[in-house]
């Protein structure tokens, strides 16, 4: 395959002067990247990335942006909110082109909605440009699809943490097991074992098939298969390490035939259904 | 701006023959489409496509390729879906380069997941590029965000019509309702009078505030802002049509301060707090 592709021809959007365009980067694989963003990277010329955007797609900005760090990990007190905010404010004033790059998307979990939110009561002008979400990408690079006809009409979306690091105490477990029977939850490693107890303790079986996928769509995706009984025990004893994606439910079942990854590097399609559908298993 | 753009280097993965890659073309808005599925355009030389898929990206598939309409429309029964399947087996087996390419994400409402497994068992290998959903991306881009601090830890999305077009009954409206703050429906206009009555029901407050956001991210998109009580009158009134996403909950109320198209369009951004959160509302 040839190295270089022409971006398609179209009226692109300008990033003005003073403007911030809120961004997300995807879940790490660069080919995930939005065109928009594309665009974007290419217009700005101050770029401010967290820590979970990859270096591959910063390595397409404008050669003449300054790139500013934003760390901010999760599970961790998150101080400097404000100063990021702040910044922000202070480069769009100086009539930079802005381009504020979030992994995943900047409105699920990202706190990109207070960012957007203090942009613009500051009068900055904001463009939001989504991305694709780790708790759906992330999970499809593992071979697991969020919803299936055979499991599930409706999928729950969970974060593990609330800004002090902890579980956050507004969340219904019991109405959230019985809601979905697939749940994705984010930044929650580091209260994994609580996250088990309260959903055993509302009803979901200790043997439900649970998927952890640390760095997803990276080249170092890591993929834990576990229950929701064994799934702290595994975590710590596997040492897989965040960021990841924790997803509940039969859905994980589906990485037995989906695992398409596999496929790149080689392994041949298997016809098996993990969920014994009676639905076209074999066209000859 | 200038019309095009070198799109950066990178080894591309190829499209081999025989193989199908599953992938999403997000919302509506061709910006929006990722850069695999940019690559994958460029090299299917079959591309099967749904309704929702936009023209102008359809535009951008190599000249060479040959285009299959597979169309289907939410809330009808969908006899053709092992049809689609087939054809899709077929060409792999005649050693096409396929691109599946179904409008938002494949694995997020959209039967991709089946097609998948179809595949899968009748030995063709796959790649599935994910893509945006219209449930994030698309209530983004009318100021929405699904999560926010200060409104939701939880974020559920549920289908409105299982394969028959009926609302499904493996729904359990009430612990649904009570497990997330916002709640995101695809094709559920149909049904839009079962749902609200169902939530009402489970508790939810008849005044909570909906928007319902149709032809997400497209020249086309109108957004009605409602309530749980007048949602379906409202629908009827408005002449608002599928396809749509209706959101509830409070995230529908920063839509207030988020609605970034209207500074696209010239509008100004407003000091206004929808949530009156008491988080650096002015900087000076």
């Amino acid at each position: 395959m040839e190295n270089s592709i022409p971006l398609p021809t179209k009226d692109w959007p300008k990033l003005e002067k003073g403007w911030v365009w809120l961004c997300g980067a995807g879940p790490g694989d660069p080919g995930l990247l939005t065109l928009h963003a594309l665009n974007g990277l290419m217009q700005a010329n101050v770029i401010v990335y967290d820590a979970l955007v990859q270096n591959k797609i910063l390595d397409w900005a404008n050669p003449n942006a300054k790139l500013i760090f934003a760390g901010k990990r999760g599970g961790k007190p998150s101080p400097k909110q404000r100063d990021i905010s702040l910044q922000l404010i202070e480069l769009a004033r100086n009539g930079k082109r802005v381009l504020r790059l979030k992994g995943g998307d900047p409105f699920v979990f990202g706190r990109g909605g207070e960012e957007a939110q203090t942009l613009v009561q500051n009068n900055i002008p904001i463009r939001i440009i989504p991305g694709i979400s780790a708790g759906i990408g992330g999970l499809a690079y593992a071979g697991i699809p969020v919803t299936h006809r055979d499991v599930n009409q409706s999928v729950t979306f969970v974060t593990g943490h609330d800004q002090n690091g902890e579980t956050p105490h507004s969340l219904n477990w019991s109405a959230i097991s019985q809601g979905s029977q697939v749940l994705v939850i984010y930044m929650g490693m580091k209260h994994a074992k609580k996250i088990a107890h309260e959903l055993i303790l509302a009803g979901r079986s200790p043997n439900e098939p649970v998927a952890i996928v640390s760095n997803a769509t990276t080249e170092t995706q890591t993929v834990l298969e576990t229950t929701l009984k064994m799934m702290n025990g595994d975590i710590i004893k596997s040492g897989i390490k965040p960021p990841a994606i924790i997803c509940i439910g039969k859905a994980v079942l589906m990485r037995q035939v989906l695992n398409w990854q596999d496929f790149m590097n080689g392994g041949s399609p298997k016809n098996t259904d993990p969920l014994n559908r009676d639905f076209l298993t074999e066209v000859s």
